[in-house]
């Protein structure tokens, strides 16, 4: 997976891996020199330290995870078939989320540059679904009466969630009981012309 | 808060409190000893070591979820009632969950003995959100079709994962969003007789 990229790309690949695998505190740049191949004068040539190679893994995660929602959601279908079509997105559940993880990790939540992809990720991801409710709102799928963001928060908070308790038991079973869940009160809502 | 207190006490109550702000990774014998006001004679004498005293420490915070969390939901009002209760109960949620946040700690999940505890206080927070919703079927509340562990989950789920959305933008806003999300699906479903 790593042959055939230079020293830079390496190393931020190898740091993306272990920032999803073990978190930022718990990964030294000795972990991303030996998983990246490379020396440590190739790391402090290209990057500051670790702090400012983490910053460019976690942007290229964030830049990688948008554009995975972004073919999920930005398609012609009604605004329920694509909420759950985020929800039952098949997904490696144990490995959790490349970004959510960073928010239970102590040097990244004391660290604004560390904070920030994370912080606008997550908020890209719950504005951009709620987004999708809104339309199904115009499209009078959904009441207006509907808080999208509200809304579109739980949902993100499932999947978020969901992996909790899939790494709580180790068991992927345990998101998937989380995932269908939500889907059942969804298309149960929908089913009933959402009187409420 | 740690005064009179005895030293094996003040050792426990620092490294619950520690764990909770920033993991077991992250925490240092010495981090426990500063705060707890102990030497490290005295926590030798006590526990084998680190991982130990974090399982005593986990054990006993898992007992307070535990009995906040029956003081909650093991009460005589309908199930409906019950489920918004622990959903909208007061939390310092930026504090995140004690045990939740634990499974993006590499070392807990590499660590069986630390697993254990955070594995079944999830497994049981379930497992007693299933049988309020059990109760709730046997009193005509919810439709027999429901599943009652995955509906559970997805509770869990939204109050687990509206903890990382809160702590990504720091704002306990982003947390009431996802659940009050959850309680709108909820009151609709049961408000329209849930007949899906």
């Amino acid at each position: 997976m790593l042959g055939g990229m230079n020293a830079r790309e390496r190393l931020v690949d190898a740091t993306q891996e272990l920032l999803w695998e073990q978190g930022y505190a718990a990964t030294s740049p000795k972990d991303i020199l030996h998983r990246a191949g490379a020396g440590q004068g190739s790391m402090y040539h290209h990057f500051a330290g670790k702090q400012e190679l983490a910053v460019t893994a976690l942007e290229a995660s964030a830049a990688a995870m948008r554009s995975d929602v972004e073919a999920l959601l930005d398609v012609k279908r009604p605004a329920m078939e694509r909420l759950i079509a985020y929800l039952e997105r098949q997904r490696d559940s144990l490995r959790g989320c490349r970004m959510g993880r960073m928010t239970y990790d102590a040097d990244v939540l004391a660290t604004p540059e560390l904070l920030a992809p994370v912080s606008r990720t997550l908020g890209w991801l719950v504005d951009t679904i709620a987004e999708v409710i809104r339309q199904g709102i115009d499209a009078q799928e959904f009441p207006a009466s509907v808080d999208a963001h509200q809304l579109a928060s739980m949902v993100v908070a499932t999947v978020q969630g969901g992996y909790v308790l899939a790494r709580a038991q180790w068991n992927p079973a345990e998101f998937d009981a989380a995932v269908n869940g939500a889907v059942t009160l969804l298309r149960a809502w929908k089913n009933n012309g959402h009187s409420a």
